[in-house]
């Protein structure tokens, strides 16, 4: 293929391919009048809320609009009355700074929470029309999406979901497909391969991609940096592929109907122009904002579009809302199904899809912190959170786990889960292979579907992998869980790659996550409680390779780790040092109290497992934990940055005497007893650092 | 294929595959006598030092020894006693678990860094021989890896490298080979799929990858998670692709031979035994330490070994020595060809290797200071890093720049750089394509080849795509500069999921990585001095979309920038506050100042580009900078978690009054001015914390 590519920066524009005849825009306008006055809307609303924003990005619906118009009208099976309806098709826009195709669809088809209005307020503050297409502002947005590759990522997740479903509540209730546009940008992220081999091996059949193959990316033509041949790619991975004009609506139709039934994930490849019909088609400037007048007006005028800005025709907004309301019936009758259902698999089903807990979850809590207080063994909290998934797993049917690649080492895998795949979709366990990120967004996909509670597992230090899906999961509200086991120095030998420094900073600081480290088993079964029944926030769980003693022998009911820190070892006479910790350094805190104590000193220790939790306690409470008064050191195998400076200096900004025992520079290969010892995170140290604060 | 699966979890162990014969040990004995023994060598060392520290990956090492051994043994361009030779072929572990591998192969060639001690010492406190291989602690290492994929993706950038240098430096001085070996691991990483289709679209023909094609990961057999046609899908990314027994000496030779002249990369697939020889072959207990005396026993004697633990008999370590030795005459040419250049050439080739910027770019830097603060123009600081880049990109001829697909919004294309790709190494710019993570691992891989100082930009959020790499930027001690532009909500529309929050915080936790947010132009040049003089640290530069004042308008030769936090503005009167800001916060507190001066509250403004560096400062000067008495409001569009709660509560735990202004939760979609108001991030908003805390 021989591209003229001549680079935007040299001040000239992009070709499509040369030797290609130009795009004949009447003859399209007249080989299906009606299909293209619908896509036409599309292509206009693009155009005026983009310009009325000065800001966005306009070539990607209007390249696309032809393939969005037919799936919707011919294939999706979706209510715009009912944007939530646990059955419809999904349709996910993985190259989200293309919103704008979401949301025209949204208004076109008559969703009531997109009137017009929205529309004319893209990107204007408080609107639902938000420049990237965000799932917390909009039903009729499935995922957010604008870092590339997480949608076709969540859309794998998404399938996943359908298919475990489906085995668990049957066809006449969950029987929909999971569509996606990829552009591409996602199809070079690193995540989409990911989701690709993922989708491919688990032979996720009900999930079709459409690749946005328009040939042009923001520098200029792909082939500038890249000349893969996706659908060979594809192939590779265990796809179906078809190839085909993405501006012929026959075609179109023709490809998702043949794409429904091959066994495999589809992927359609549709050889689109950006910017169709404008005077920046095909060109990187088309992937912007076109706000040019005149340059608008003359595509409209190609398009045989005469009304005025953000107007629709009556007679082509109709034929958009008998698209809205085409699954009307089909819901209907979902509805009348549903009704049929016993009494106990009705509610089973809405509070699966409401993602409530079921009331044996606490009772299991409350039995297993029980049993271990009595029993008080010594375990590593990765093995701990095994114990809590043991007891919880047959309780809470939609919870669906795995690991990347580390399952015995994550301990995510309990009794009787099942493998899941394509011989066994009731199978509870996903071998997601060595694909921290894509997991990552696959749990986000399934969680935002519906009906499912995903948790997944790999090293702490590889949340680096899946840092952008996660940073995600908080932005989009979606309860996820994620197990990240062999959490610090105390992995030992593996070394520096391998050992989390400032990964707990990390987790601290994004906004809308619960990370969470407990010191034993039961404040693992406090944690796992807190994660299962969260609404809107995702759970990090750090989890220890190391063995720890039970710190919990008294047994309570009430969960302490949801106050974020509470204390675990009062002072004996008077109270001159607050030890705080988390994980496994509480131990290691217990062990320098019991020395201070020995010394006359009186020490109080703060577990304190959850710094979000804590900070969201009352006043009161925070300062009845950590009283102004006693010297306060801090200990815990990371980075000071993890938020310490706010707990040990105090919010106040009173004078406070404190000291950080802990880690700001990479680690190192050794057994972990030495590991300690050469980062003077040990009892002594502390003990030593309490003794020169009261000195 | 029909692949046995029996999970590790049931009990049983997986299968190579049903209906493969066993391997017959006793005949590639035979088959290849002294070739075997050497790579027995391999295989014992690897099982002994394992067994000692009784930790690691037995299995990856013997699986490899026989590629390895013809690699070594054949082709590797490389002498043993000068590890750092500038035209040594480059040789990488990307599967970085198998570290005994190339330990073992230091030792066995002769590395004076590697003497049996450190093969003894394997894993433990103080040993250069790390579970997996730094290299910050041997010559002999070229990357640091054991998080997957990052080698392959480095060896992108080394093969970049060396073609850049070849060009500049001709083919006499620069002329060698990128090795790596990469296993499923790697190759179902994210990561894998950039680096490998960027190395196609290159033509990068010098860069041979070997796929340790053992089926085998650590939760069972690869079919487990993934059945992608490796071939095929190399093929698709315009790779070269071969398919040979990996025990065959023979083939394996053959297929190198064959890779060096295909004009692409090549890939070598290599079906391979993982624990070749031992009870546990082929099985994913096989992928860890394996440390039973009798099953290791048995394998000795498998593979005809008598030595006892760590010992080579002579002769088989004399051959080693010898390979070792190998490559002395062709350096010894090569000195001598690099000798007889003229003594400017020299000197820049030497200067290039070393990393030291030249003269000139201080004078540049300086002018450009200068003419700044006497034009005072109003820049957002992406373009003033153009800007920089513009005087600096030509007294640097070693600078390879790039972008993720956004060189228009990164502004990191200055004139006659020149496209580097198959048409023209003497290119300074290379397009990565929509790969943040790959590009950062390639520049990472350049900094590390030597010769080469590279920079690379996209979006400051998306910093989260490339998080593992930039980890090991820091890790790993190599000066490579990230371009992060879009640094805040002063992008404006579009919207939380482009907005970085806790990136600065991300940044600022992680060890040994400078995070410089500039002001101005002024204060972008100086970090770019910084960032092109570092030498073991590498530069994030967080870089505003929205256009910002000169404040530095009172020319100084100095690099203020270097203190990290200096006085901007001191105060009228009194000192009553001190504003810290950073970056486009600067401009708002400089306002603020202006409002209070106004009041009669004398305020001093300091700008902190870079906490780390302030850090550094001494005790004196850092509270000259910040001395207490006056009430501290901090000003930043981030997290308070980035590095806030020390400067303003102070690190002394005195009394201290406070405030911060900044974001600490998601942003929004909405034009820039607006997202200022409502997230409060204004100067009167500044005025009333100050007033407020005084009062």
């Amino acid at each position: 293929m021989a591209v003229t590519i001549e680079s935007l920066f040299g001040g000239t524009v992009a070709k499509f391919e040369q030797g290609d005849p130009p795009v004949d825009i009447a003859k399209l306008r007249t080989a299906h009048p009606e299909h293209w006055m619908r896509a036409a809307a599309i292509r206009t609303l693009t155009l005026d809320a983009v310009a009325a924003a000065n800001s966005g990005h306009s070539g990607m619906p209007m390249g696309m609009a032809d393939v969005a118009t037919v799936l919707f009208e011919k294939h999706l099976k979706f209510d715009a009355s009912a944007p939530l309806w646990h059955d419809r098709d999904r349709f996910i826009l993985s190259a989200g700074h293309g919103s704008m195709l979401v949301y025209s669809l949204l208004y076109l088809t008559g969703y009531a929470e997109m009137p017009l209005e929205e529309v004319k307020n893209f990107r204007q503050m408080n609107a639902k029309t938000a420049g990237h297409p965000e799932n917390f502002l909009l039903d009729g947005v499935e995922t957010t999406t604008g870092p590339l590759g997480q949608g076709i990522a969540n859309a794998v997740g998404f399938a996943i979901a359908e298919e475990t479903l489906r085995a668990r509540f049957g066809k006449k209730l969950q029987d929909h497909y999971t569509y996606c546009i990829a552009g591409d940008g996602c199809l070079m992220e690193g995540i989409s391969h990911e989701a690709i081999a993922l989708a491919g091996r688990q032979k996720l059949s009900k999930l079709i991609v459409f690749w946005d193959n328009n040939n042009i990316t923001i520098d200029g033509t792909v082939d500038l940096s890249d000349r893969t041949d996706q659908p060979q790619r594809f192939k590779a991975a265990g796809w179906h592929v078809q190839e085909i004009d993405g501006h012929d609506p026959e075609a179109i139709d023709a490809a998702i109907t043949a794409a429904k039934n091959t066994g495999k994930p589809s992927m359609i490849a549709c050889k689109t122009h950006i910017a169709l019909g404008h005077a920046q088609q095909d060109t990187s400037k088309g992937h912007g904002a076109l706000t040019d007048a005149d340059q608008m007006k003359a595509a409209k005028e190609a398009y045989g579009w005469t009304a005025a800005p953000f107007e629709v025709p009556a007679e082509i907004k109709a034929q958009w809302e008998a698209i809205g309301s085409r699954g009307r019936e089909e819901r209907a009758a979902w509805e009348a199904r549903l009704d049929e259902q016993s009494d106990r698999r009705k509610a089973e089903f809405a509070r699966t899809f409401a993602g409530e807990a079921p009331n044996k979850l606490s009772s299991v809590i409350r039995a297993l912190k029980k049993q271990i207080s009595e029993s008080a063994p010594k375990v590593a909290t990765r093995k701990s959170s095994e114990m809590v998934l043991e007891v919880v797993n047959p309780v809470l049917p939609e919870t669906i786990g795995g690991s990347a690649d580390l399952t015995g080492s994550n301990n995510t895998l309990t009794a009787d889960m099942g493998t899941f795949d394509e011989t066994n979709r009731k199978g509870r366990y996903i071998y997601y292979g060595i694909r921290e990120h894509g997991m990552a967004a696959a749990m986000n996909g399934m969680a935002l579907h519906g009906g499912v509670r995903p948790y997944g597992g790999t090293f702490f230090c590889f949340t680096d992998y899946a840092r952008p899906a996660m940073r995600l999961s908080a932005l989009m509200q979606v309860p996820v869980t994620y197990v990240m086991t062999h959490d610090s120095i105390g992995l030992g030998e593996d070394g520096p790659t391998h050992q989390p420094v400032e990964h707990l900073a990390i987790c601290r600081a994004t906004p809308n996550t619960l990370t969470i480290r407990p010191c034993d088993t039961v404040e693992t079964a406090e944690a796992w409680e807190i994660a299962l029944t969260s609404q809107k926030t995702p759970t990090v769980l750090a989890l220890t390779r190391q063995g720890l003693p039970t710190l919990r022998k008294d047994h309570k009911v009430k969960n302490l780790v949801a106050q974020g820190g509470y204390v675990l070892a009062d002072s004996d006479g008077k109270r001159q040092a607050i030890l705080i910790a988390t994980g496994s350094e509480v131990e290691i805190a217990m062990k320098a109290r019991d020395i201070l104590q020995e010394a006359g000193i009186g020490t109080r220790v703060v577990s304190m497992p959850c710094m979000e939790l804590f900070a969201e306690q009352d006043l009161a409470y925070r300062r009845k934990v950590l009283p102004a008064g006693p010297v306060r050191v801090g200990v815990e195998a990371g980075a000071r940055a993890g938020g310490w400076d706010k707990l040990l200096l105090g919010e106040r900004g009173r004078e406070q005497k404190q000291a950080f025992v802990g880690l700001d520079r990479f680690g190192a290969s050794a057994p972990i007893d030495e590991l300690y010892e050469k980062f003077g995170i040990t009892a002594e140290n502390v003990v030593a650092q309490v003794k020169a604060l009261l000195a």
